[in-house]
């Protein structure tokens, strides 16, 4: 088993469960008692993260949220990345992908820079977009596979002359290049009953599933449709663990918020 | 006329051809007389851009160069799109696209962070996660239809039911999104035959073409190829530009290498 997995693993049968929390800062969004700047954003997110160390098995922030935040905010990222302890994998979510000297440039940010465990990617540019990416033995590669947003329909669920649509097209040569380099997986939206179908055709690649909580997917349906046959899914929870619990009392509100979660 | 258009056109008229630089720095790459520093990376771009200034229509600095080389290498950017003057359109290259409130946040990095006049996006996810970008109104969108890269025959390639290939379909909604928006464009590899094809599906849309030099397209044929009914293209040179001339003669080996790439 890949190490990244082993991880998963570990945490999973120490917490329970198989959420990996969203790490997405909304500079509007913030409690009142963090200032409303790039360090009350950093502060916000590490108590988040150190409360729910306990209860979860991965995070993911999306390096977008930083990014919006300007230079100050890809600080206050890599800060947070150093902030999370090596027993819990970090997957910056980043959707790369580019030609292949690019992607390899894209690569070095993600895993030598910021020293993420695993990242995100756009398949449409192909085979040679990612393989800088697979390259990286140690790490793990999440390539869009069925998203979870209404645009899902635009191209995604268009039907190829095989009669299947792209996300099943694109799904099978994931499958076919996790056989090959042993470290990917796809991300595939919750919100989405196809996930069901996707799981039948391949056993074991890892699945990132977003869509829970405020996208509307339950927990426990997303757990059932999406676990590979080592027991393992990253089922991706954000806005609803960041901005529902009250910082006031955060380790028993984040205890609380994620026993309801994971019960429905 | 969109006013980002309008530009590339005046600087058209001026200068007498559509090329478009291409500032993809690589540390391992820049000439001897530049520190091998960020730093070094920054007076070795602003050279370039002072000096090409009079001989192109546009700049596309892509951000993953940037990033490469850590937060300093974003700040390098930062400063870079400073430098470029009004007068010529920047593009940041990022190929962003993800669920509509992460793009709004991508799209907030790239207009009004960097100040960007137009930025490129993969349109797998679908509408909703390029829209956020479209509402920039002032600013333009290129997205990716068909790439120069060998992986362009993974997934772009692929039949669709109706008989034409994904890229087909994609470019077809990227040009209902032009006469929607006003202002979205389509990457088109240089190194593709299709991009005849593509033209004369839709003679309006704004092509972004890279491909022509280190990735061995030629010039003169990619402009044939990809105008435009405004007489407009944007060809995409970047490493031919950046690693070709010596920088101890900078101003006239520019010059001159300019005037063979546009006569090819």
């Amino acid at each position: 088993m890949h190490a990244f997995c082993e991880k998963l693993k570990q945490n999973r049968d120490r917490v329970g469960n198989l959420l990996c929390v969203g790490l997405d800062p909304d500079l509007s969004k913030i409690p009142d008692m963090y200032p409303c700047t790039v360090e009350g954003v950093f502060q916000f997110l590490d108590a988040v993260v150190q409360a729910t160390l306990p209860y979860c098995i991965a995070y993911k922030p999306n390096v977008s949220f930083f990014e919006a935040l300007g230079i100050d905010g890809l600080r206050c990222l890599e800060r947070l990345c150093k902030r999370i302890p090596n027993s819990h994998p970090v997957i910056v979510d980043g959707k790369r992908g580019d030609i292949g000297n690019t992607s390899a440039m894209q690569a070095r940010f993600m895993f030598e820079y910021l020293g993420a465990d695993a990242t995100t990617l756009h398949p449409y540019m192909g085979e040679d977009s990612l393989t800088p990416f697979f390259a990286y033995q140690d790490k793990y590669h999440f390539v869009l596979a069925l998203t979870s947003n209404p645009g899902a329909a635009t191209f995604e669920k268009q039907v190829m002359a095989s009669g299947e649509p792209l996300f099943l097209t694109v799904f099978r040569q994931i499958s076919a290049w996790h056989r090959q380099f042993e470290n990917v997986g796809a991300v595939v939206g919750a919100t989405q009953i196809e996930a069901n179908a996707l799981r039948s055709l391949d056993s074991e690649v890892l699945f990132l599933v977003p869509g829970v909580g405020a996208q509307g997917a339950s927990y426990v349906q997303s757990c059932e449709a999406t676990l590979n046959a080592s027991g393992l899914s990253l089922i991706n929870v954000g806005r609803t663990l960041l901005y529902g619990p009250d910082h006031q009392h955060l380790d028993q509100d984040i205890k609380k918020a994620i026993a309801q979660l994971t019960a429905q």
